[in-house]
């Protein structure tokens, strides 16, 4: 079993230039010595446990970096197929994902974890709350039954196992669960980790163990240097129920177990919402920025309308582009499926084209060098009808290649179907 | 033929509230006088010409009014089938854009226009320059020999046929061209009927007919009521040519014609981007209400990215939702396809309810009366797992119809596959 002695941000703090920082400062055209200063303050995260043996993409996460790109895969009980997800994780890594989430909760959940993780060459996450709640379910009859132990042997576990981020719901304590009761809700408590922590507390009476031991938790993130994003139990999950009472007052308690993970030395990324109106994304990144100080931010949509079930990496590249434009650093895909079914591998890669849009329009907004080179070349090829060249710049080149009615000439200038004769493209003023 | 004594305008300015005023404020849930003020200041237009004897869904478009979404059919020289166009037209009804505009560059364009005419119960806009552009070019071989008279017969015809409102690059004149040509941009003139009007001016040495005889025009406009798209000739065909030279000196022109077309109680509203980054829009918008005191703005886009053909309707959802929300009133569609063909008519449907779902999230955004009812309508039968009634409320209802293993239960309620036992929505706290 692989320990780190030092974790990535002990080693910034110190000012060594890792082969991570390395590694993300090449990739990112920025100096290593912003990496690493971003790492030390706890503005910038590059998830990777020492456990992941065959982690080659490694991705950095926050200030001044292009914005990325996570996809969420894994079974449900009534849709448990290991050789499916494992194609869906081949399409996360050719449409290029960023990072992959197993949010598996069907199924053998050890084994299919670790599938995925002999194949994944990509930073992976989990939500080990999930694999508790299943095997508690099935060990003692209910979720509510579920021990520390339970909760802090399976995130050990599966940080042996190499899983280089988890989401943990750390801010839902019994306080902010009575405010949401007085504070009502249209949806109530949509996160799946989140309302099975929230039942938890109801049931025992107790604070939520990963609040109370939070130290506990530290300590097997400092062991294996795994990235916690401090999941956001309270998201919205309507329109209606966004920026209340609850959310707020769950961000302020992950603004201060931020503060003591860095002291620990332990890297740190906050969740956000969630659905969200367009209007109030702006100010909800600010306040996570402010709240944290300037943790790398982690949105699940945002989704800005409710009513669009088929079409929701839609409404969430619309708020995803918007969080980054204003600073969030991290996008969670949403494929056309979610709300109605998991998606399948179709579904996977159109919701990972839809965030790296969003990504990338965010980040020529943002400033990301180089970010608007990649639109220029895309034109001047476009301008000069180009279509082999086009295909070699485009975000899916198949785009290109498979359009019906191609007639190549020569010069590898193909038309296409929109002007005829009549294009602007070939009138020359 | 039918002509009309005095215009909408005209009749708001006396205070006459209209059939029209009262359609649009039913639709709007808002007070009738409201509306009749805009039309009087020129904040809001109402696209409507009475020979467009079918036309039975009017459209209020402007200040207050939620976002309006326009679709583009029609044929070039390469893809030219009447009966497809038709089936195009049925979609845009079906899907509910709010108004189709008729872009046909190729075949019988008069023949193509009229079958349109005669099925199109929403307001129906054109370009007439192309069918001037195409026919000069069958009748005299180029269309630089395009006469003034081509120019301005070809609006009146297509005002007597019903043409509701009509895209018009009056604002290409050719000082602007000058500075087109000193200010190099990536793309030059991407705009198919400015392209043509640049192309005519230099070649002939003269000014723009529309921009020179904008009086003729504004007779025509009055006489049949039409409304005016004041075209951006010189709109940004990437993102590299945003908010440049050109672009602001033509929006600057439009401004000195809006106040002269509402001097003649002429509506009229704006054409704008196009390319463009996201950090641009909001700006880009406040600039085009300042420079016309408020006229309704029509954004084609704008796409915030030139890197995703095949996506492009994503791409401008995200530009069209930053646009609304600060602003803008209404959303010409862009399809899948654009960049690459023609759309076929899944691509028209992809459209109309990409662009709708930009227009609703920023309804919400910018306080539109009403449009956050919708998504709390979704939202609660979302909570209560209610399939039937989630299809009622839902953009598309088939996605929700379609899904494949539904499970019909007694009370009509069908699980998804996403959480089985697991959802949140079935965790009572």
């Amino acid at each position: 079993m692989l320990k780190k002695k030092e974790t990535l941000v002990a080693l910034a703090k110190k000012g060594i230039i890792t082969p991570e920082i390395k590694a993300v400062s090449k990739f990112e055209n920025i100096d290593p010595e912003k990496i690493m200063e971003g790492l030390s303050e706890g503005t910038i995260v590059i998830p990777g446990n020492p456990n992941h043996i065959n982690l080659n993409k490694i991705a950095g996460i926050g200030k001044g970096l292009s914005t990325k790109v996570n996809a969420n895969i894994g079974t449900s009980p009534v849709n448990c197929d290991i050789k499916k997800e494992l194609i869906k994780l081949k399409y996360c890594i050719k449409y290029k994902a960023d990072t992959v989430m197993d949010l598996s909760i069907g199924g053998d959940i050890k084994k299919i974890r670790r599938n995925f993780l002999k194949k994944c060459i990509l930073p992976f996450g989990t939500v080990p709350m999930y694999q508790t709640a299943v095997e508690t379910t099935v060990k003692r009859g209910s979720i509510d039954r579920m021990t520390k132990d339970d909760i802090f042997n399976t995130i050990e576990q599966q940080a042996q196992e190499g899983v280089d981020f988890m989401t943990l719901h750390c801010g839902i304590i019994k306080e902010t669960v009575e405010k949401l009761k007085r504070n009502e809700r249209l949806m109530g408590v949509v996160s799946r980790g989140g309302a099975f922590l929230v039942k938890w507390i109801e049931e025992n009476g107790q604070e939520n163990p990963l609040y109370q031991e939070y130290d506990r938790l530290l300590d097997i993130a400092h062991n294996y240097d795994i990235t916690l994003s401090l999941g956001d139990g309270f998201r919205p999950g309507c329109l209606n129920d966004a920026t209340d009472i609850a959310q707020v007052s769950e961000l302020i308690i992950l603004g201060e177990l931020t503060k003591r993970a860095r002291e620990r030395n332990v890297q740190v990324i906050i969740e956000g919402p969630g659905h969200m109106a367009i209007n109030e994304i702006t100010a909800n990144v600010m306040l996570q920025k402010k709240l944290t100080k300037g943790a790398p931010f982690y949105v699940l949509g945002p989704l800005v309308t409710d009513i669009a079930p088929g079409y929701d990496h839609i409404t969430s590249a619309i708020g995803g582009a918007v969080a980054a434009s204003a600073g969030a650093d991290f996008l969670c895909y949403v494929t056309p499926m979610e709300h109605l079914s998991l998606p399948d591998e179709e579904g996977v890669k159109e919701g990972i084209i839809a965030a790296r849009i969003a990504a990338h329009a965010a980040d020529i907004a943002k400033n990301v060098p180089m970010a608007l080179n990649w639109d220029r070349e895309m034109s001047y090829y476009r301008k000069n009808l180009n279509w082999e060249a086009q295909a070699k710049f485009a975000i899916d080149p198949m785009k290109i290649n498979n359009r019906k009615k191609i007639k190549k000439s020569a010069n590898g200038k193909t038309p296409c179907s929109m002007c005829g004769e009549f294009c602007s493209m070939k009138i020359k003023i």
